[in-house]
Order: C-alpha cells, then sequence, then structure tokens
C-alpha cells in the first residue's frame, strides 16, 4: 500500500476513536509495513493537524506506546461556534409564553454539539484528567454525551425520578434555584468510579441550582468536581449558587413585548485571539 | 502544500461532518490548489476507504457540487460491535433484583455508542431518507443522537413529562406494554417538520409498549416512520406491539438464581458475510 492510502486511513482511525491510543504494533501488522515508514506517517498527520490547529496528533514512547488524537478546535472555530449560536438563539420566533426561550433544537443538534463537545474538552482538558462528565436529564445529555466522546471517558446521568433499572442509587433533594422549589435527583452508584474526577455540564444556568446539587451530589459519592460547563447562562442573577463555571454565551434578556432576545458571547469567548498562526 | 499533507486535512473536513456536502470550489479556495488536483486527493481517499469499508466518499455532480463523507460500518465491525455488547451484557454483575440488567454504563459510552449509531445509520439509510431521529427519554438518547450524527439529521427526544421549555406540545397517553401501566409522552410542536420522515430509536424493547406509543405518536404529527432500531430486545413476548423491528442483540432470560444472563446477537447479525473482500 502507498503512502496516499494509508494516510487517509490512518487519520480515520485516529478521528473514530478520539484519545484512545492506537499501537503502533498493531498499525504495523495492519498494514504490512515498517514501524519507521508508519512513524513518517504520522508525522505528516500530526504536522498537518498542527498547522491547520485541527487537533492533536500525541504519539506516546515506550511499552504501552503508540498514538493517539486529541480533538482540540482552534481559537477561530471556537469563536464561530459560539456566533452561531447567539445568531440562532436571537431568533425571536423562540420566544416561549414567560419569556422562556426553545432550544432543544440546539441541544439536538448533532453536527452543533460535537463542535460544542470539542470545544468543552479542549477547556477543559487543561484543569485535570476528567474520567467523567456528569449532567442531569434531559437536555444537558447531547452536549455531554459529545464532550464525554471527545474527552473519551464515560458519562453518568443524574435522573430526576430513580428507576429500578439504575441498581442501589444515592438520593438527593435540592432546591431550585429560581423557582424555589424542591427537586429530587438521583444517581446509580455503579455510574462512578471511587475517587472520580468528574467534569459536570449542562445546557441552561439560571441561579446555578441544578449545578449546586449535582456539586452536592459529587460530593456524596466522594467525587472530585474539575469543573461546570454550561451553554448558556442568563446575566441575572450574577450571583450564581456555584463559584465557578464556563458558559459559552450569557442570555442578557428576552423581551416579550419587543420580542427581542438580547444574547451575547461570553467574555472570554470575545477575548480569544483569533488570528490565524503566522 | 504537498498532497501528503492535503489528504489527512480532507479526510478530517469529510469526517468532521458526516453527511455534509463540502463544496469542491471552498476545497480548492482553502487549499489554493486546482478542482482537478482536489478532485484526484478525494478519488485516493474514496478508493482507500471502500477497499477497507471504511464509509462511502460520495462526490455529487452538479451546482451544488461536492463531496461528502457517510459513515458505514463494514459487515465485519457490525458483527465485532455487537459481539462486544452481548459479551458486555453477559457479565454476572449487571443482574439486578427482579431480574432486571444494569446498562446504563453502555449507552453512556461514547465510543460504543458512536459505533452503535453508525451502525444504525448503515442499516437504515437504505430505507428511505430519514430526516429526523426520534426517541424516547432518557436511556435512548446517547444511541439515537449518535445514530442522528452518523444520518446528519436532527434528533427529536420525547419527554415522559412536559415542560415549558418545549413550547406547544402534543402530549398523549399510552399503555406500557409489560406493566400495562397508563404512561404519558409529549413532544413539542416544533421538533417535527411537516410530513417528517421518522426513525424510531430505543435502547430496549420488551412487550413493544414504547415503541408502539411512538409509533402512534408520529401518527399525531402525520409523521411516517420508516424504522424502529433498538439496542436490545427480549425473546419473551415474542410477540411485539410493533410489526417490525431491528435489534442487535436478543436477551433470552436472565437467570437469577444460577447469575447467568443469556444473550445472543440477533439472527441478521450471525448471518452477515464477514469475510473480507478479495
Amino acid at each position: 500500500m502507498r503512502r496516499s492510502e494509508r494516510l487517509p486511513i490512518i487519520t480515520k482511525l485516529l478521528l473514530d476513536s478520539p484519545g484512545q491510543v492506537i499501537s503502533l504494533t498493531d498499525l504495523a501488522a495492519r498494514f504490512g509495513a515498517a514501524k519507521s515508514t508508519l512513524s513518517e506517517d504520522l508525522s505528516i498527520i500530526r504536522d498537518a493537524f498542527a498547522a491547520q490547529r485541527m487537533g492533536r496528533i500525541e504519539t506516546l514512547a515506550g511499552a504501552a506506546g503508540g498514538v493517539r488524537y486529541l480533538p482540540e478546535l482552534s481559537p477561530a472555530l471556537m469563536a464561530a461556534t459560539v456566533h452561531e449560536l447567539c445568531e440562532a438563539l436571537s431568533d425571536p420566533q423562540r420566544i416561549l409564553p414567560g419569556g422562556f426561550l426553545y432550544m432543544s433544537d440546539l441541544v439536538s443538534s448533532p453536527a452543533l454539539m460535537s463542535r460544542v463537545g470539542e470545544l468543552f474538552a479542549s477547556c477543559f482538558r487543561r484543569v485535570g484528567e476528567p474520567d467523567t462528565v456528569v449532567t442531569l436529564e434531559t437536555r444537558g445529555i447531547p452536549i455531554a454525551l459529545m464532550t464525554a466522546r471527545a474527552l473519551n471517558v464515560p458519562l453518568a446521568i443524574v435522573r430526576r425520578t430513580s428507576r429500578v433499572t439504575e441498581g442501589t442509587v444515592v438520593t438527593m433533594n435540592y432546591v431550585s434555584g429560581s423557582a424555589k422549589r424542591i427537586e429530587t435527583m438521583s444517581l446509580s452508584r455503579r455510574a462512578l468510579p471511587p475517587n472520580a474526577r468528574v467534569l459536570i455540564i449542562d445546557d441552561f444556568m439560571k441561579a446555578g441550582g441544578s449545578a449546586r446539587g449535582l456539586v452536592d451530589l459529587m460530593g456524596e459519592f466522594g467525587a472530585e468536581v474539575l469543573g461546570i460547563g454550561v451553554l448558556i447562562a442568563t446575566a441575572e442573577p450574577k450571583q450564581k449558587l456555584v463559584p465557578e463555571y464556563l458558559s459559552l454565551a450569557v442570555l442578557e434578556r428576552v423581551d416579550e413585548e419587543q420580542r427581542v432576545v438580547h444574547v451575547r458571547p461570553s467574555a472570554w469567548v470575545e477575548e480569544l485571539d483569533t488570528e490565524p498562526r503566522v
């Protein structure tokens, strides 16, 4: 097989399994090629991705040696993704009675959620090595799943009601931040490894009651929360029930009368250096 | 830029957006290369993928011309995926009181669900062109999302309770097939286009009550159901409440006493021709 045939195949093997190590020995056997030849192939792919800021190809030396692909969104693509999100959100057709916004179509778009997942993975890979992504059903699941995929870790779905098929669960009451209602969340004992290091991902944060609840639930599991990521946070209340979180967009206000949605990218997005590298 | 640098980048652009058409004009502008050169690059990628049965690269001629990647699992990878699923399911540790099986970890594995999504997409792309994948919350969502991603269509999540953020919803009562309980499902009016052609994807089918409910709900939306796919179906009752469905595995029996899970690949999986092409 020629190099030009190997390159697309190796690229696909890497991209199909983000974060998973592919051993050089396996690749050599598959292609009937020398390891040195494959190392050259991998250098070409690595350099091409690096030049285009399209994610990282990482080579691991030693007995467990091999290569893996780490999805990483360029600052320019991060900014474009958030701007696209804000533009979609500002469509006045989304305004529902009571000033709520319809956004199920956005969290149900696999193309957008794939990119958002890679965006969160790019941001949170730096804060440590999360071993599980945690979310509260339902609308956070697509974002959380795509983030988990980009990080190559499992997902843990916290339920609002406990189900027999979850086995032994830990159930906790919490107070929803804005409506001040008592709500319940439960998570299967089996959903997290011991001493888990988790990342919390959700679609929306108003006062932060659910996020606070999830943080407390993680405490019950002895898990460490490395970060909290949400698609959209409201500007008010300014003081959330969790000290720190990363949001992609800020919902300033929904004007039902004038039918205008005031939404903008979060400050950190506007500060990204999106100039192409020289 | 040399061909060897372009090949990994073009491959990534295609794989990052399954089903989406990338125009040859855009590619030519991006790389500062002639369209004829890029056509050659694409032929190399197409032929390499075809030889390895790694999915289809499709070239579309005309004004809307361009190229797209359609994920397609080879029969060998389909069989391997289902066998892996069955092996995981037969772990006696999964047995819960009452003969239930813990399987949340499987539907929460992004790596497994990506492959299952591509498997369903490969099977159902043949029955027509679904424009939406429909599922019932919660455990079906990861499989349905990954199937929607592979088909490049949106997801519609049917809720068990109606939420204010869903806008106007259609709510329907249905009878759960095995427990004979009355349950509720509701879907936002906005979740489906007019005259939708949908694919129903779920994790588990026993009597088929939820699937039947989803089919009836689709009737209320004037949508056509092109197919039903489930991860696992139970062997009993043999007669399901829907006439036709595709399952990957069959759960024969859970023996709580002996702590044995009897599960096997569906007949169609065992009949796949998994010999490599000559």
